[in-house]
């Protein structure tokens, strides 16, 4: 799970990129990047390790000018936690700079990998996103979109990538539509995200989703759109409803808060608990599932844990070291709620089945 | 608003404080400290700007050995934002250490000021705290806790106050009652802290509240209290019930979530709507108010604003450049949930009557 | 040992005492600390842990407008290695603000802080130099130059001051001489300093140095010299010409460069070393006398040690284990000069006698 | 301008190359690395902005174990100053890992770079030594050194290289010798090192130099010797014995004292100033020519420039800006050395010419 961002012919493209990574920052606390056309295709790029708060400061984003930006926030699957590996990717190959920034994950990115360091490629990072950059370098085609459809073709597994070459701003997402992506517009400006919640920060208009095996190409003539690679059987990854994406954004077309409301309503079809006086959530990525049921149940939803907001995120810390420190300050019972009742509590883990418990100190 | 904490005989006090200043974070992210008796009465402190989480590293608070401790997190009212203004105050007097950790303003400390320097003292802080300290110096009585109401005899306003003397901890509230402060016990040591969340997180058991005019010493003899100031009217701050502590926190004697909860119910009364659908709260300080107005009024309590948890508290900062960029990325509303309809929006401005309005885009 | 440097009536005050610092480093790298005037009498200050390149950025040192400053440079003697502990000290007393760098220790200290703490007075350090600001806010006197008259009166031991009160800049030296402070002017500015390497570097011309037991006070008025205090035999520190100053200096009325090189001359009178080839110094700090002791033997002087210049003084490091291990670091030998040869090195050591040897490797 | 340092089985590889480091500073400040082998051939390696003393934490160097290791202090000649630019470059190929760390300038950079990239090579730095490290992914060649002759054949400039490939430790030097490299021995282990003042921070023993045009492997089984690059005409840059090295280094097998010693002799001779009553160097980098031109022409050496310790290498920085600002605040005069003679400042433009001048202030 990661984030990206990109936006397109904005005045202040690396600030509106910093912004938009602010509200991607759930899909990945790790590192991140923002990469901006400087002038005339030139690429420049800052990276860091930690939150989007922490790791860039105001002179560094003023060293980005330019109008076209692309930005991610990390959340590591493949590759180690480390600077090499924070994205998006900047290299230089004849064509000038290619950027990009992925989500998803690679499932033949070692046979792809072994392949090219066979024709005696070199490797930077650890990460599978490399192999799409030297695939891209690779390509004999001249449209930015032609290179971006050779480098996918053959590529297996999940993707949503921003590529900037020269100053074309290129999206694509994988033929199965694993992970989201979508496309705003903001006075005449494209902007691209792995969710509405990043348009709507930036004031920008959402217009559509990415398809599934679709390619758009933005430069200064214009919006393309084209669909160059086989289609395939729809695989949209589920957990981006039940906990990855935020509730105010879409996602699929679809939106997260309806998606969770109507998991908690089965869940309370599924799993009824006849005994319970009230529901409760996990705060805060399963407050609608818990309101949901409570819709479903007709039980009271109560407000029982409280979080401490100066704790990060617990899922994403990648040691469990880590998280279970964090665990230990980050919530607290209201014990008036809970003192000697019967009570749902709605978790993650809800398309498992709901916790019922007899709530005693 | 501030944050204090101080526990008596633990193995690990100065780590338990700071366990225990994580969880009265939100009463003051300005600065933090913490003081620990290392040996023979000697005292030894921290203090850094900003967040518990941020300020304090393991090497710091392992130099910081002893079985007695005060910590604080401040929110600034009196005084500047510097790190001369951090608490607690560790200053030497003739009878060794004393530290002070405060919460609350006083009302007259300009004139005990004066007088102070009419007398030939001097000041390092601008923190109307220090007088207390210079009060406590000053005393000709023997034992820790009748300097300390030598000290407090006279001083007009709101002060809870831990204070160390030697081996002596000592705790006090203004006879007005104007802060809370409670006390809790875990294997045989006795805690101090501004609210019940703060005994939760080190597992400590809630004993009772400190009574207005109150001071308690803890030595290894045992806890004495005597209640040696005139009583006053009380004046208990409604602001502690209404945003200032956490709904799983008990101040004054009662849940802090059954009196936001009451707020809420009452705000359904006085100020009913008819017409509207649904009711939501701005999160979290406003949550428990919510869920008291939707209990009241029947609407169903709906979950429509999104708060970015990478974004600090935003009533706490200091000033309202800080305050306004912030806001801009921490809320984002759920518009499947607003768009068209008639809503109830609560928030810390409950106590003045609710919002009421149609939603759109 | 420590720096200070003061500046009376210069539009960047706090700018130039940040510049005169860089050249007292040699007399402590331990703390630095700036306090300038801002306005109407009011004080502020920033003081940071570590060398004056790094302590300070242009941001804090531009929060410090007005124009008159004093500056230290600390290394402890008395006092443990803290933040508390930097100088200059910045207190709020009747009479507004008093801030105080001191060079030297009070050999009576204890007595006199007793003494204050019997009278209800608290300390926020553990330097002797704190005794020194209560003295001077307890004295009765009106004046700024008389106040400082009453707090010195029976004070023992070392001591060469800068003191600010209101817009009154006072300097002086304890009746002994113990340690030096001159006095310069640039453009109609007053500026004081330890040695006159801190005069050049600001591009201000010596005047004099400040004699033992005076007391000299710069206001918007002018110049005024007063001798309040009885005059005691001279006790110059010696050191400061062995290692302390800067060879480029003048301290006590005389140069040290001279008074280094007569110390190498009369080392080889008193100790001749017929059967050496050539003469070296443990560089720098006994380069002078090197070549002293090269001038008076006819030996020629080599330069056989090279030190790394991107490791601190060794002297300075107050632990013995940051000694070690710069000193591993910082010299290597010329093996061509030394290799097979009698030699003469000197050392910080000098006045004990000089070190010969035959060298082999 | 660069320093690289290598050390081949070795239980403390990476703290050997961080000590070794620190002695090549003088040779760039802009960044330093090191790699190391951690086991089975895999590569792990650290990089920091700045200085070796303020780049490395134990805790990261202690994440280095392994015994070979390489390590480089950068000074930007070619590509911008940036983390991406700092060496030693890592990367991974088929062969597993190649890291490699460059001293010198390649003529024929851009040109090669075409060429891989007109083949789809990407790059990730603006450095010329990343077209080594794509030449020796490429080649065909099994052992190492084979592989690394593959990559220097045709290529054109300085470089004086280390590279890591496997658990094989390579060092190479152009046929045109231009920049120097040394090897050593220490219990067994062997030491690469740009200057021999590497070899003695770390106790080595000297051996020889890498002569220009060889390449040495040193495995598991040894150390072997090839010269398969076409011979060419020296040119070993002169600047080295200026002012690049350290005088305590041997490099092309001669001492750098003794060279610049002669420097400053022939600089007397050919510039004589009979009217001169002493001669005098601006320290640290001109004594040694100093001291051959006293020698020569019978002139008394003086010391009569004081340099202030705690302000980094002036010729070093790479902005005119940093330079200025640094100067002002490194050299003083001792005016009693100086005023009223006539005298010769030996500085770095030794080579054409002595600044003659009578001083005065």
């Amino acid at each position: 799970m990661c984030g990206i961002f990109g936006i397109h012919k904005h005045a202040e493209a690396a600030q509106v990129a910093h912004l938009g990574l602010y509200s991607l920052q759930h899909r990945g606390q790790e590192s991140a990047g923002i990469v901006a056309i400087v002038e005339h295709g030139s690429a420049r790029g800052v990276r860091a390790m930690g939150l989007v708060s922490e790791g860039f400061d105001p002179a560094e984003l003023s060293s980005l000018p330019g109008d076209i930006a692309i930005g991610h926030t990390r959340y590591s699957t493949a590759g180690s936690s480390t600077i090499e590996n924070a994205q998006p990717i900047l290299s230089r190959f004849r064509g000038g700079h290619i950027s990009l920034a992925h989500n998803g994950n690679l499932t033949n990115a070692t046979e792809m990998r072994t392949k090219l360091e066979d024709e005696g490629s070199i490797f930077t990072s650890t990460m599978d996103s490399e192999v799409l950059v030297h695939r891209l370098a690779k390509s004999a085609a001249d449209a930015p979109e032609a290179k971006l459809a050779d480098a996918l073709l053959g590529v297996e597994g999940a993707y949503s990538i921003l590529v900037l070459i020269g100053d074309t701003l290129l999206a694509a997402r994988d033929p199965r539509g694993w992970r989201p992506l979508v496309m705003g517009k903001i006075n005449g400006s494209t902007v691209f995200a792995s969710e509405t919640c990043a348009l709507d920060i930036v004031g920008a208009t959402y217009e559509r989703e990415i398809a599934p095996g679709e390619i758009v190409a933005v430069d200064r003539a214009g919006v393309r759109s084209a669909s160059p690679l086989p289609p395939e059987q729809l695989h949209r990854c589920i957990f981006e409803y039940v906990y990855f994406a935020r509730p105010d954004s879409r996602v699929f077309g679809g939106s997260v808060d309806r998606a969770r409301r109507a998991l908690g309503r089965r869940l309370a079809r599924e799993h009824p608990a006849p005994s319970a006086e009230l529901v409760f959530s996990v705060p805060d990525s399963s407050n609608s599932a818990a309101l949901g049921y409570a819709e479903q149940s007709g039980l009271p939803l109560e407000l029982a844990l409280i979080r401490n907001h100066y704790v990060g995120r617990t899922f994403i810390q990648p040691t469990q070291a880590g998280r279970d420190a964090k665990v230990k300050v980050k919530y607290n019972a209201v014990r008036e709620v809970l003192e000697g009742r019967s009570v749902v509590m709605v978790d993650d883990s809800v398309v498992r089945g709901p916790r019922l418990a007899g709530w005693s100190r």
